[in-house]
């Protein structure tokens, strides 16, 4: 599959999540591809929280990476931009750019691999019904 | 049953932990707080994660305070005092006194109120031997 | 002063923010409180940012408390209602409740209670612009 | 320069950092990084929080990569192996294995870079005096 067309999602940074350089501290920039990830999903008519709960299909993750461009202050509004890589039998690559929305400044860009695993945290494959949800949406 | 004698953990404050005033955000004492209470337990020969794991107990947190007194900074070496107030049949009552190992300030004291609760979530009643297990380590 | 009308805030729980028992860990609440603080002064026109940089104005948390009623799940989402109890020379009151938005559930209600500060940490009165600006918010 | 040897901190898997999956959430892996950093600098006799304090240096994280293995779990004993794979004029390299103490799995390994910069963000030379203490480590 070619990589599908990047889906935004918006919200504030907190002051929790400032340290004292004044910025964001750099963990919870893989928080935020997280919400861009659930946000993908669910523009494309996938509910994470019921693959899950009714699918025991758990989406792990398996290599996570940012790269730092500048950095985000307390109150910027933020938007994550996500995109699905790649999605093989067991795999599923997604990646992310992060940026200010006021001045359009790219503050991050970073990638994270996840592998589909069970109830019982062992790798599977995707079920059908699944993959199909996630491939559709390419192109 | 009497209040029971405090007992300590130690470790420094995180880098993550502080924001941009400098200082340990608020939130992160109710964080010490539980690792002040894992420890307690672990001092008194309660493994809590069994107690989830094995017996199905959860205890969960229904009241939370905090009264903060001075600043907790990066890097301080952390005291949490835990000592526990009250057991009831469904309830237990923790206290909590964070100190500055270095000079001894008090930086904030707290209380947490728990209730028991099963796998399903529901209230149930702390189980005859766990229930000893709180209520020996008085006096 | 009386208090305020509530304002609300509205995001969804991450998966970031639950724990083991499957629900939102409890100290989360607490930053869910600063962004429903944080929503309620945008909303005044109050631009908590820049109160800190331009005029050296600190909001410090001195006491924080909740109650929690009902676990909230992931991407379930979240209203934060916030209002102002109290507004005093050196002191501010925030109440809170947090509901459910699918049906209407109150999770969790709370109060933090504030200090002003200044860029060397002490304590000072709120400056009068400021304190017009929270006090005219009433009735 | 060559890597210097590992140097590790312990610490236990904190309540707050599970997540509904049962095991650790992946950015905390990130913060336990930075544990591992502050620990090296100690144990090196370099005082991170004075370089901020006194020095106005301040390491800035540029990129940061973490590789999951195995899931860490509440209550585990985890160890932060970490170590220092290059020392240029603006840049630091870290390197880090994360591992559960009791069967000495590996649970993950990452790497971060970070650039020097002074009060005001910018990028700067790391004086003299600290690339000293950061190199005289090796071997």
């Amino acid at each position: 599959m070619e990589a599908t067309r990047w889906l935004t999602a918006r919200f504030r940074a907190r002051y929790a999540e400032t340290d004292q350089m004044g910025v964001v501290y750099h963990s919870h920039y893989f928080v935020w591809f997280e919400v861009g990830r659930a946000e993908w999903c669910r523009q494309r008519g996938i509910a994470y929280r019921d693959m899950e709960r009714e699918g025991g299909i758990y989406i792990v993750v398996a290599e996570a990476h940012c790269r730092y461009k500048a950095p985000a202050r307390y109150d910027d509004e933020i938007e994550v931009r996500t995109c699905l890589r790649a999605v093989r039998k067991r795999v599923l690559v997604f990646g992310y750019e992060i940026y200010r929305t006021s001045d359009q400044t790219l503050l991050a860009e970073g990638e994270t691999t996840h592998v589909i695993a069970g109830r019982d945290g062992r790798p599977r494959s995707l079920p059908e019904r699944y993959r199909r949800l996630f491939e559709q949406v390419v192109a």
